[in-house]
């Protein structure tokens, strides 16, 4: 825990270090989970949405995409259930003023029943050595026993208040477990409320002309709401997908670890329309299509692994997520999530608008149903971030931090170096970057030794670094190394072109997606 | 007018009927001045956002992005002058309960004296005829003289009572004009008050721990909080730019003309930091060079002109728009800011840290000056989309509804058609596709004669239609048109990819910004 911990901790500093991600509003101590992306973070983000967007919707005929608002008609989220459904419990102690998720205050009582439980495991463990046999120990050990018993007692009953949203019975669970306020220890609480996730805002100027809207909560609704005009101005055929990239906004009670949860957070996501039926086969089948765009990445098949919900949201009937294993464990990454027909029979429901296709190879109109794939942009970043932040120990001794991102998302491709800043050596580098720029973001250096610069740009994630040296002048030759074996070649400057294209072109990683 | 409106009017059915943009929650009857962009419309609007991202940022070794949040601390609009002034004036009417913007009430009326005088001024050129002088007639004649007269009184005092803030005396210019409420005539009017439009939301879940954010009104203040961070991290040198893309809200009373000017709208600025007493010379450069973009899509030079402004905004001291051909005429498309040093002192001011570089070559530290570029990506496309509209008579007497789209720009690069839906070229059709599918977004299309196929596409604005015939399966050659000249040639199936991207290439489009 200590070491993913400090591997947390390091990247953190090298994102900001490194211009990739700061803390929003900085200079005015930050906006509390919030964040900017930051001049290599910009590029890093935006290539991995094109990466998504061109497998997604450039690759697949019968995908188009769209860029909804925002902002929406209301009736959309009471149509969606989130005005009514969305909420958190909370609670506030009389005492300190200060306010809590109810649930986080239960679940991190249970987890310190758990911990203690672990302590007397590794206690034992230390005692008995070889002879010690888990197993047997949790099932003979009188205080393991106990507490055993008493979190299964208080899931089940944390279960039971969140399923029948108890609020009364929420708020007896905390007293009869004597939890107190982790700021002051005060046992003095308030009842439990349920709280809205929702930004809300008012449109229009007065009272009464004015509509309270909200920052939407996600990305879907924008694609079911604009479902009939896609398809029919589009001639869509069924089956078919919308795909979109944009914000979406909660306002998250506990926000933390970095920019896995934020309040400001994008998605990616993709609608796809299908007749009723045949929702599980394409349930199934874009399961294994999107873990196999995960893996084009090149980021260690072990780094992923499927979550299959036995609990499912009120509106579908099969989910799963893709997790991926961050610098804190394995958690998710992107959803797939089969929704039926709940949401544009709702919007049918609540606009009194039919929003049905006509199958003209079944001949009869329906409602279809319809899986989505859906993945935080913000979280793929941290994803692929912390993934390729390394510490190499090299054969001289000394160590060095690179950051191994996939070529095809790093924000430079080349850096270009003259190997001293005068002799005409500036020049030829100058002049090698204004031909390459037209292709691919370079990044020109001529500050510090050449080593030195070797090591801000492994740092940087940027694959490949090009000397220019006296010998230059005279063979038009450089010096081409690579981040990741820090192999060094000599090659003629009009080789460098394809050179760097055949390992940064996105066609070329877009192409292992179906090999 | 009459033409330029129904110009307008065919702008607004054409971008809904081939999914380029939709209303926003149209099957809730819409959120006023919010728009979604549609199948056509996201992958235009994208394609001019990376166009203004490449031509700035990859290709200036001294400008690199960032993506700052929507969501800031709310100090930065205290600093930037939002909270305190970015307001609109309002009246309520007690009797119809309407509201309106104070300043929109007296230019109405304004323009109905104007649109007397100009019906005077074509009567009597109907009247006389060739011997009509309209300067003439305007220097004699009593009714035109008075009522201009009328107007220019108006003009002072409206300037007067919006450059002093006079409420009571704008109050007062209402009751002399004996103004009534457009709705119901009545003149019982409220007092005129100050209408902050940034829109508000609350961060954080209970009273006392939320706090009251802004959805940003411009995404400028996001570069100016970041200013340091990015420049020490990238160590920047002055002078070098920083660049951004997204989205900015605005609570307009009077949103209107489609997306010209919406709630919800995307902004693409870039501010530019440079020495004091440099500015003057940066921003003609930048006024020269941003042109130079614009006229690389050529979209005729005709339709651009420079708006240098009289009246400063009180951070400029320099300021200017370029003015786009509009169908409702010439409008700003984007604005060229000298911006001094007013925001980074005011941010130094309200944060308490200093915000200063240190210039190496002048061995001293100071506040950098600032010249913005800022344009409205919704009034780019609006731009675009509209000016490529066009209606052609056709040799055999038939017209033809095109959208010229600059190529770079097409949401299609080509589609491809089987001659007929049978003898196997659907599948030459596709495997053509999927060849080019890697390079180009393309569509494919076998329904209806080609005839059609071609009309529609035209229409949609894509560059190339390629058609395999029975001869393909022979010569491996296929028919290409061209939109705009529909012109018709045999080709080498193998050759298409090298067509097609002569024309459509990013690169060759943005090498003539200097040439």
């Amino acid at each position: 825990m200590a070491k993913q911990e400090d591997q947390f901790k390091k990247v953190l500093s090298h994102a900001k270090e490194y211009g990739y991600v700061f803390q929003s509003s900085e200079i005015y101590d930050g906006l509390s989970a919030v964040y900017d992306y930051a001049q290599n973070g910009v590029e890093l983000k935006k290539n991995i949405r094109d990466y998504w967007w061109k497998a997604m919707v450039q690759m697949h005929e019968n995908i188009v995409g769209i860029d909804a608002a925002i902002l929406m008609h209301p009736t959309t989220w009471k149509a969606s259930g989130h005005v009514d459904a969305f909420n958190d419990p909370l609670i506030d102690n009389k005492d300190s003023k200060k306010r809590y998720r109810a649930d986080v205050l239960v679940e991190d009582f249970r987890e310190k029943i758990n911990q203690k439980i672990q302590k007397d495991v590794a206690k034992a463990q230390k005692r008995f050595g070889d002879a010690f046999n888990e197993e047997e120990f949790r099932a003979t050990n009188q205080n393991v026993i106990r507490r055993q018993k008493q979190i299964d007692e208080i899931s089940a009953e944390l279960t039971r208040v969140q399923e029948e949203s108890d609020l009364v019975g929420f708020k007896q669970l905390i007293v009869d477990l004597g939890i107190g306020c982790p700021a002051s220890g005060s046992k003095n609480w308030t009842e439990v409320k349920q709280f809205n996730l929702m930004f809300g805002t008012q449109i229009g100027a007065s009272a009464e002309n004015s509509t309270q809207v909200y920052l939407r909560p996600e990305t879907a609704q924008g694609i079911f709401v604009n479902f009939l005009n896609v398809q029919k101005t589009g001639r869509m055929k069924i089956p078919f997908g919308i795909a979109q990239t944009g914000k979406a906004f909660r306002n998250e009670i506990v926000a933390r670890q970095f920019i896995f949860r934020m309040r400001e957070f994008e998605q990616m996501e993709m609608q796809f329309f299908v007749k009723p039926g045949t929702q599980k086969e394409w349930y199934e089948n874009w399961k294994g299509s999107r873990l196999k765009w995960h893996l084009s990445l090149g980021m260690g098949e072990e780094n992923y692994r499927f979550h299959d919900h036995d609990k499912l949201a009120h509106y579908a009937d099969a989910a799963a997520d893709i997790e991926f294993n961050f610098p804190f464990g394995f958690k998710e990454l992107e959803g797939i999530h089969s929704r039926t027909d709940f949401d544009l029979k709702a919007h049918e429901e609540f606009s009194g608008k039919k929003l049905q296709y006509f199958d003209h190879t079944e001949n009869k109109s329906y409602v279809p149903y319809v899986v989505e794939t859906s993945i935080g942009l913000d979280r793929m970043f941290l994803a692929v971030f912390s993934n390729s932040l390394q510490e190499e120990a090299l054969d001289n001794g000394t160590t060095r931090t690179v950051l191994k991102l996939p070529a095809v998302l790093a924000p430079y491709k080349a850096a270009i170096f003259p190997l001293v800043k005068k002799d005409g050596l500036p020049e030829v580098a100058r002049k090698i970057m204004d031909d390459l720029k037209w292709d691919f973001n370079v990044f020109y250096d001529e500050k510090d030794a050449v080593g030195k610069r070797y090591r801000r740009q492994d740092a940087a994630g940027t694959p490949f670094c090009i000397t220019v040296d006296h010998d230059s002048l005279e063979d038009n030759s450089v010096t081409i190394r690579h981040r990741d074996t820090m192999e060094q070649k000599r090659v003629a400057i009009s080789e460098l072109k394809e050179i760097i294209k055949a390992e940064v072109d996105v066609k070329t990683w877009l192409q292992k997606i179906d090999s």
